[in-house]
């Protein structure tokens, strides 16, 4: 099945390997008029960028888009657009010992149970590369939301067990230090357990938060295209995440429907809900309280330590995966996280402008 | 958008409402050839089936289903499968006074936000019922399973905070207590809390569990497609789901790598995992392992407490929501969140058939 | 492949066997706040009704709709709409004796061929009754276009070789002669044809013209869902349907550049085209004028003359088909004509709402 | 809304403007171990390439793709396939008088009217260009077909009156003549009518047939994604294609029944058709017969003689077309046809691959 779209009428269809040519998107159905430039793209794309801090992989990859269509005159036209990043730093030689074995944690076997065989250099399509095209995707979905006043916050909340409470959130620190978490109090500590786990030749896992502000009431679709449903698959689609939850999310199983149910209030004509145990959304639409989301992420599986694994021959081995691997993806995978959120936000608000013959009427009358 | 339907080759299409005539769902792309009885359906349908115990709402509804197409001398044609359900017992006079207010945690207040008014009677679309079609979908999915040696077994793993422990789980008490709890122990436990929770005129939530086995290794589609995304969105698009995890969840965010990686390991020309943090699933494929995923389910938000809410002209009001309400939905939710998973995984194994060249050959040439 | 949902925004499933209980529709994504009634949907079924004049089945079938969901007092409440029709005059015996003979022109050995087995009675799922689902959906589509003012004309232009020429249209006439002709004229022609047909154990085939107006420029989208590519679609999925064109249609291929193309001209700041050739589409979006498509229908394959063919032993074998069987299928395929392109268009007009950011303003600011 | 995707299992999402840096297409699902190289698609492109003959446009392309994603040591990985064809030789100063004004017969108004704007440099996305995508994708989908020993010929019917009969086909001659024609001799008489188009400042249309052969019966999804009904849409989603037929398409409208009708005969086991009016599809499913399309293609719009039309303000204006323009575009529409049939089919394949559970079983167990 063609598993590299996503959306329905604001879609993103992405390509690439971690040492082919090239890696990129195409966007489809973008609302002609928007201004649109590399810079917009760039922005996004060098929050992913390899070699951010210490705790990022050393491949050296400006990542550069390229526009190749879709855009005219500076603002998008309606039709597809086409964007590209081209690989400079591959080495592949790095990768030629992976390529008859099975890392423990990666796809490597599950790609050639699937397929037969797989392209072993760098992982492939399953490196964390791929996500190139999300971000660069995310990128043009984040102007159209901006233009209608809705703006996504997203951050790192834990590494490991060093997790930031609420109560210590800044969210103007989220960029001041380099593992992307709203409180450099935090952030130090997590650095020190990151360089913990480096010299146990170890690596960490963590969850990233978002936050949606501005989103009116409405947005998702009745059943199967909840607002929480899509976003769920938005960010379960994004390698290594294992878990999402909206609002209270797990803490809510554990809770009572008195503690639980947000009372809804009304105060100079505008209904608001008191407290956010929904994290926005309520029966799968959004209530217009911000929207928050929750994913956990796995830790990096490349680690240096020795592990036991299978080769392709079905033999059992033992390997040690050396070369430029993150010990931790969680500050990288903040902007994918934000990208995927922001694709699908997109998408079902350009869905829901059909929800009423009114608004028909609006646009045809 | 289409909300409706749900799946890309194995799909269903569900409609009505709660004090409608009928409740149903249109199945299509169900393979020729499938032995189907109302009974396989029947059987699903019992487990969602209000009136099994003293924590499910009295409404007497026999959810009698119908096979109105699709089938033809007991097998499925190849064609699209019609099943309804007929509602017998709506007393629409219960919800007349709620017709005119924002319930706290219901959907009221966002369905209006989104069309401008809404079906009032017992929650019209957004009632629990509206999950009769996604079982009767579940129980036709599942039968394509069973003929690929694949089964799935769902349970209450934890109501409030009664949360069975992995080390005491019977799968054989499952049917044995009206909570579908892995331990009639525990079940007791749950059964204590949810009578103080009844006193107090509140509610309670809990998590479920789904476990697959008899998958192969490599289902799923890469990038968007991704078995844990896809089962993501299936799961969280259930009306009270606040939160979805595979295998090790939002515990493998506070893991490392040298834990979190399950080794692979060869025997007799077979490859399988020495543990299953990843809960079958690597990549977004499935990989081999058996599949383990958690749903988090919020406590009913109808409660018989006075709560602080607004009504639809906006006025502040005190609400107190009487009649028919279980106090936990969790144990009826049980065979909705397998019914997903089947539905998903019914869709996945059929797109995954024509992965490789050599599949097409053997069926064409 | 679920191939019984058409549509994106606007989606019909359709279910339902000739001579199985019933058959239906289920509508989705149809806006909220739009009256529909059964006396909406009963008027379209009861324009492709069998019984109407002497050249139709004489089967009996009153074809009386019931609305299963998604109204609410009197309006679309924006979730899914099922539709339901009751057969009432199966007469399954009739069918007894083609159960194991492949019919030429009919489905019958594709059938089989596909799933192994088929529903045999009365063409299950090929029967024309198929035919009653696409008219309920096209019926609540022509809702949406007639509050956007937009108006469909259907008709038969031709049967066998009696076509009315286009000078001698007179669009009151369509109703006023049972063959749907815009002549009565030439209506009585195609009788006498017809009448010759039936006296030599034979069947007619015929055109179909179906023009809509009021349809603002604009519409359709580039490239693969273009408006007269989705037609074209819509139309050529009934079932005896052989061509589809759009304007000057297969007469175009003869003109010349100099006599196809339409020339612009503005009058009081109108922009309109001087002639018609293209048939209201440029580029796959329409232009603001008239569109026009022809569909080609096939004579009935059901004669009663003996014909040679296979019964499913793959024994040669003659057969004389009896029974209730359309000498021309034409006049009862007009309201189908008109309701696949109601869909379509209603599918497309929604889509090209969120065109530009312009209109999401409108909609959202 | 996403038009720029074809395609359910098997797809192809094109983008890139006439006058662009590039154009290209991702082509998602293709099942991985097909052998694939540059040349395989090269060939393809090469058949659309500008500047073969004196009707084609003198803009000089070399139109040579890159596979930018998806193929590794030669073979398809399974994952998404990235192909680009770099534009060299743009000359956008030809086209800056354009700009302001609507050119009949283009989409020019159409595009304006939707997007607000466009890009008019050679006509943007409606640029004949438009189509690399769809050849390179084609190209790949016949890979597919050649594996399971499925051909396609496609050829020039007719060009303007000129039309090659049935009895004169010789389809070595196809590659022998610039206009793709089976007959030398009517390709020569084309062209003298050609000759006086030009002489005349005028273009022609034409037609062009496809006949696929080796595939098996049973291809198709019956009601909306039947084989008929999708070819339908592939073509008429080609710029200048106004009309489709399937077998004896606008002529079995006044065929009769006994005519009509394909009697099936059974020599040595194996079932076919004595004659094939249907052109190979029976109730939307292939019947095992050759398959046979037509589309009617509209005379190229761009010619030199003076036309009436409007420009951007809305004023009453003449124009002349000058630059390079084909004067009938068939010939390179001929491997357009070809590929969109390729990918339709191909998509088709993959899809009746799961209609009967037998096959997965095949598969699977």
């Amino acid at each position: 099945m063609a598993g590299s779209t996503y959306g329905t009428l604001f879609t993103i269809t992405t390509w690439g390997e971690s040492h082919g040519p090239a890696l990129g998107v195409v966007i489809d159905g973008c609302p002609a008029g928007i201004s649109l430039t590399d810079a917009d793209i760039q922005k996004f794309l060098d929050r992913r960028k390899p070699g951010q801090s210490k705790f990022t992989t050393a491949r050296k990859e400006s990542d550069k888009v390229e526009i190749l269509s879709g855009v005219f005159e500076g603002r998008t036209t309606g039709t597809s657009i086409s964007l590209m990043v081209r690989n400079t730093d591959q080495r592949s030689h790095d990768y030629s010992k992976i390529m008859n074995c099975y890392r423990p944690g990666h796809a490597d076997y599950t790609f050639d149970a699937k397929y037969g065989f797989r392209d072993y250099r760098g992982g492939g399509r399953t490196s964390g590369r791929e996500t190139i095209g999300r971000v660069a995707g995310g990128a043009v979905a984040s102007r159209i939301l901006n233009h209608l006043g809705i703006h996504i916050t997203t951050y790192t909340k834990a590494i490991g067990n060093i997790s930031v409470p609420d109560s210590e959130y800044n969210y103007d620190a989220i960029t001041d230090n380099s593992l992307y978490m709203p409180s450099n109090n935090y952030a130090e500590k997590a650095s020190s357990y990151l360089k913990e786990c480096m010299a146990n030749k170890d690596s960490s896992g963590g969850i990233i938060e978002c936050v949606i502000d501005g989103i009116p009431a409405g947005i998702g679709e009745p059943v199967f295209q909840k607002l929480d449903a899509s976003l769920a698959k938005a960010i379960m689609s994004i390698g290594a995440v294992k878990g999402v939850e909206i609002g209270d999310g797990f803490q809510a199983a554990a809770s009572t429907g008195s503690v639980n149910n947000d009372a809804f209030h009304s105060e100079n004509g505008k209904i608001y809900k008191e407290t956010n145990h929904s994290g926005g959304i309520l029966g799968g639409l959004s209530d217009g309280s911000r929207i928050i989301l929750r994913a956990a992420i796995k830790p990096t599986p490349s680690i240096s330590q020795e592990q036991n694994t299978v080769n392709t021959d079905g033999e059992n081995i033992t390997i040690e995966i050396t070369g430029r691997h993150d010990p931790v993806i969680v500050p990288r995978a903040v902007v994918v996280v934000e990208s995927m959120a922001a694709v699908t936000l997109a998408d079902l608000i350009m869905q829901n402008a059909v929800s009423r013959i009114d608004n028909l009427e609006k646009i045809y009358r």
